[in-house]
């Protein structure tokens, strides 16, 4: 039995668990199909296998959700285990928090970004008319549970997809691992060491504690992701999805540009991180009235007060600053310089 | 400018509050249009006016007012403005805990009820199936703000709903208060002291501050409750609403039986108990068939864990005692004992 089955087995023993919904990524389940060994005949286990892109997280996902819960007299000591990526994680998070008002949660994140970012911090989300995450709550599970055997099945762009994160967290609070991150030639999943992965949740972890609400502190972990989550969402309204990851290293490029013009950084240290970023990720380029598109989008971020426009900055390479009111036009004018498609100009 | 107005105006203004949505029941913005004069040129205020009754604490009303809050550009800095009985309390508490993971929240109850009960405590809550608060979360409102105006224009009907929940607490806390209530002839809202209405409130704010979650000693407050839902449930599904008071005075019928079934009080006390409610409340009665769908809705509760049915007994009159368990076969004959329609039967 591994870490993880003897972890639930305990956990199930100890607490008096008698019904466990596993929601699942069917992907997952097909690659793992007999992970799960903890089951005893006192635990009346349940699966949910989902086919698994963002356009599942939204409310017609959850309602049915509620409803096998509730057909199936799931209580307060009930579990839900999620056992999948992001998606999963915000969804199974959100139905968890608002089912009976909570019930009991475990994390088993799959993917390099969840094991990092998703499955940690007690967020999670459903999308409203293609805004990400707009209903949501604050929720902490009771344990996230790290098995990095999922790290090796995952293709390629799933890694480039978490690494985003390793590459935020660098440039937020890591100088010495960003100076690391700058000479690797090609990102893989086997080139993580254990300790990167630590570091980025254990900051995590250490700022959703002083800050889970997150008010203040917390807030730097949302640097790339203002006009990250902008162009997610102008994608997923094109139905030319991307991935979360691939969205936030375009925020980070135009965020770091943003940090320069507001006279942080130096413009060599935008091209690094732009170069290093370019170098590693296939990103999508977009025309004039995409961009404008997209600066709108911003607008919708949850970390807006009034019609102010806030985001975190790079203060320094390595130490981000929160609660930067920016306009739109600077907005705009970040995404022509990295993005624009037409015509194609460097940064200069 | 009364009080509510005076503390809003300050609310807003020492918050930069920009864009307001004031949540309300259709009834109370007829009997009182003008009551709102905090506004100022700087504040966008929004209206929905909602005809109220159980039906529309549904995921549909949730839905439709999440899409109006986000089509207005609705922030984490805007404020919802519960004013109402507990059916907006309710629905607005899980909206603004909700949406963009949590905006500002005030509560302004106008009825009784939601004075001593729904508006204060952080328990918010839509129904699913017809099963009443399955989904919700805590979330604490900013302020709640009483104005005893709203109880002189209170259908009797009203009045008796709220009063539900002073019975209620007298029983589980202030015995003092119980030798009172048991004179009581006539229930009316002018008969009720502001003393009492602030002791019932105050208890409910020091067990929230103990335990928000509702895991422990929070728990006294379901006295009457785990049978009163279920009854609910099971006239709501009969297309033939009760008022939750109405309701909660035949569970704290039944479960004061079973406290004395449990050995706790004695069946004159049973008798006092339910002599008073039944000479106060008209109150439905159940054939045999209706008492075990009834009972069976117990298991729904949220406070179940696993299949054992857990409630607050009485372990004095006077005195709750929570996570009491309670076999189903004493449910149905509690309800049977004081409520079976054919054939009609004192306790004895």
């Amino acid at each position: 039995m591994n870490d993880v089955n003897h972890f639930l087995s305990q956990y199930v023993q100890q607490n008096a668990v008698q019904k466990i919904l596993i929601l699942s990524d069917q992907k997952v389940n097909d690659l793992f199909p007999d992970y799960f060994t903890f089951f005893s005949d006192d635990v009346d286990v349940h699966w949910i296998k989902l086919t698994c892109d963002e356009k599942i997280k939204d409310i017609a996902t959850v309602l049915e959700i509620w409803n096998f819960l509730l057909s199936h007299q799931f209580d307060r000591n009930s579990l839900l285990i999620n056992w999948g990526g992001g998606v999963i994680c915000d969804l199974g998070g959100f139905i968890a928090a608002t089912y009976k008002r909570g019930i009991r949660l475990v994390n088993i994140p799959t993917t390099l970004l969840a094991m990092i970012d998703a499955a940690h911090g007690g967020k999670n989300g459903i999308n409203l008319q293609h805004y990400k995450n707009t209903i949501g709550t604050f929720y902490l599970p009771d344990e996230v549970l790290i098995d990095a055997t999922f790290l090796n099945t995952l293709p390629q762009e799933e890694v480039l997809n978490g690494f985003a994160e390793l590459i935020k967290y660098a440039l937020i609070a890591d100088a010495e691992l960003w100076e690391q991150l700058k000479k690797m030639q090609h990102l893989s999943a086997n080139q993580i060491p254990q300790l990167w992965l630590e570091k980025a949740a254990n900051f995590k972890k250490e700022l959703t504690k002083k800050d889970l609400f997150d008010k203040n502190e917390r807030q730097l972990l949302n640097f790339g992701h203002t006009i990250g989550h902008a162009i997610e969402t102008f994608m997923q309204m094109k139905n030319k999805p991307v991935a979360h990851g691939f969205a936030v290293v375009q925020g980070i490029c135009c965020e770091a540009y943003i940090s320069h013009l507001h006279q942080f950084i130096t413009l060599q240290q935008v091209n690094e991180i732009c170069d290093f970023i370019k170098k590693q990720y296939e990103l999508p380029l977009f025309c004039e009235e995409e961009v404008s598109h997209i600066a709108k989008n911003c607008m919708q971020d949850k970390k807006n007060l009034n019609d102010d426009i806030r985001m975190v900055l790079l203060k320094e390479v390595g130490e981000g600053i929160v609660k930067q009111s920016v306009t739109l036009f600077l907005i705009s004018q970040s995404l022509s310089k990295c993005f624009l498609s037409h015509p194609h100009r460097d940064i200069q």
